[in-house]
């Protein structure tokens, strides 16, 4: 029960996947600690350039002989309007003093450099020989998937609706990961509105495994041997698990960040866009819920991230969570402070007593 | 493993419970045929008068012998204010028209009044010797639980947290129903706010199950075989399905309603308080499109459910969609309509098939 063609496709032995958290959560010894013991450590690649890249995953080879994967954001069109940067960046000037900053570095995102950085991370990809390619926040051109697949690289989609698990199976992609409302960090929404895509994974499973035939990968809120049953018997062939990663011993994750994780009760995630203006989950702390009034002024992904960098920059160093985004899924009670074989092995001792 | 401590305490052959749905869907038909199939049967008494329910618990015994159930609506405290009655009056004139609606028959609810209703229901209940008795939208007095406890009825409690789940566990009640973000209706959250208590069942089942011994009953999105060993498999006893049940050919739901969510896609359901004043699941229409820019105009439960009753009522008559709740849980697309029997048929075998 605990192999199947999705673990036979991406040769692991156990259905789980490191979920690909961007940021420095995901080192070289995360990935490759994922891979060596059975399941599939994944290079969270968003925001690293095409060089940072290249040398993560020769480090990562280095480290395992398995196979890992990488996972871009795909870029979607934003605009940059003078005026309102400057309220943006009025309204995040409060934030400045308590964190004692005085010079603002934060330079702004262009659309023209991030389709580049995107467009060179794929060739990356492709010299390196990555054996496993993820994406999120939309879905890669139909020349890009063709010239993936012409180089037998195994692709895999991000979708939060069966109907963006639909326009993932039709392009030709191999496996899609669904995001349930649990999950921490960015939602992955990219044809369903933010508001509508907000599905648990009771619902979302059944209802996108009804509607494709490609593997189906179970995303958002699972941290242990229970969650894995649990997708697998509502018809997922595997699990992508990040906030139980996120607090292990290899994860680059700030231990103020694993701290709020480790100490936070069930109701204390939240929804917010001010980190980076995209919709994310994550602890809720001072700048979540001092931000919470002003949604409309917060701008697009990535310009409101670039807008924040200095702030969380500050707030990381300094070792103060209040400024910090604390990206978690909703099962922070669940989360434990242990290696990545430990993990591994605690989730699938459970799931073999539990089967035939 | 179908069987455990809480279908032996509940006296059911099978771990399914059909959820007390409020406001005509739990016919005595439903409720008896739920029952005389293995699994419980539950009236949703929340908006009957005691001499209703005195009437449908004397006729759900003619038609089961087997153990059945009652839920009820705790009140909690509410304010009437002339100021805000008149303004959201106001706001719901524009829907009259298109309804024709031309008598305002709406009477105002009184605080003094729904406690009387709750407590002579509650005695009903005793002199009924009705074996089951679960509550949402609050937990019911200490000396409420001794005197049903006393009587050997079995005590039941609605959570949407861990919080909740431990307060439902400390008063000495038997289980406790965890209601996912994914559940239909009305949220049951009494302690934690509405925003922190959608929490997804893969998240909300184990957390709970860590927390409290009384066994936990999942709720939300559930539909089917896999959505009982999925919940099964994150540690709880049974499940409760309020949409699988509710487009079934016993319910007392409106064929329009049944219709609205056999036709649904997964992401057509939303979050609304228009029509009754508290949050409620169920799929996106004219009415609940048009009132979400008026949320501060909004009234309490039960102020708001008096105030729209006219016009959901004339909606129904009608057959109109537009202006009735037409309430559901986000997995519509696994709705079917068929027999209660064909129904815990398909769930059971399911289940049975894939368990040792």
């Amino acid at each position: 029960m605990l192999t199947n063609n999705l673990t036979n496709l991406l040769q692991i032995d156990y259905p789980i996947i490191q979920a690909p958290m961007a940021g420095g959560i995901t080192t070289s010894a995360l990935v490759a600690a994922v891979s060596n013991n059975g399941a599939l450590g994944m290079i969270g690649a968003g925001y690293l350039s095409p060089t940072q890249l290249r040398e993560q995953i020769r480090e990562v080879k280095q480290l395992t002989a398995n196979t890992f994967g990488v996972n871009l954001f795909v870029p979607s069109k934003f605009e940059v309007n003078d005026e309102d940067i400057e309220k943006a960046t009025n309204l995040l000037y409060k934030f400045r003093s308590p964190l004692k900053i005085e010079n603002e570095n934060n330079t702004l995102p262009s659309m023209e450099k991030a389709v580049q950085a995107y467009n060179e991370q794929i060739q990356v990809i492709i010299e390196e020989k990555v054996p496993i390619c993820s994406f999120t926040f939309g879905v890669p051109s139909i020349e890009i998937i063709s010239q993936l697949k012409q180089d037998g690289i195994i692709l895999i989609g991000t979708a939060t609706t069966v109907v963006e698990a639909m326009a993932i199976e039709k392009l030709g992609m191999d496996a899609v990961v669904v995001q349930g409302s649990e999950a921490g960090g960015h939602r992955g929404n990219f044809i369903s509105n933010h508001e509508d895509s907000l599905i648990g994974l009771m619902s979302l499973v059944p209802q996108v495994v009804d509607h494709v035939s490609i593997p189906v990968i179970a995303a958002g809120g699972i941290m242990d041997g229970r969650g894995l049953l649990a997708s697998i018997s509502l018809g997922a062939k595997a699990v992508q698990m990040g906030t139980a990663f996120l607090t292990c011993v290899e994860s680059g994750a700030h231990p103020v960040h694993k701290e709020a994780i480790l100490h936070a009760k069930d109701e204390d995630t939240t929804l917010t866009r001010a980190f980076s203006g995209k919709w994310a989950r994550g602890i809720q702390n001072k700048f979540t819920i001092e931000m919470q009034e002003h949604e409309a002024e917060i701008l697009m992904f990535p310009v409101q991230n670039s807008l924040t960098q200095t702030i969380r920059k500050a707030s990381s160093s300094q070792n103060n969570k209040d400024f910090m985004s604390l990206w978690s899924g909703q099962s922070p009670t669940l989360a434990k402070n242990e290696t990545v074989e430990a993990l591994i092995q605690r989730v699938i001792n459970h799931a073999e007593r539990r089967t035939i």
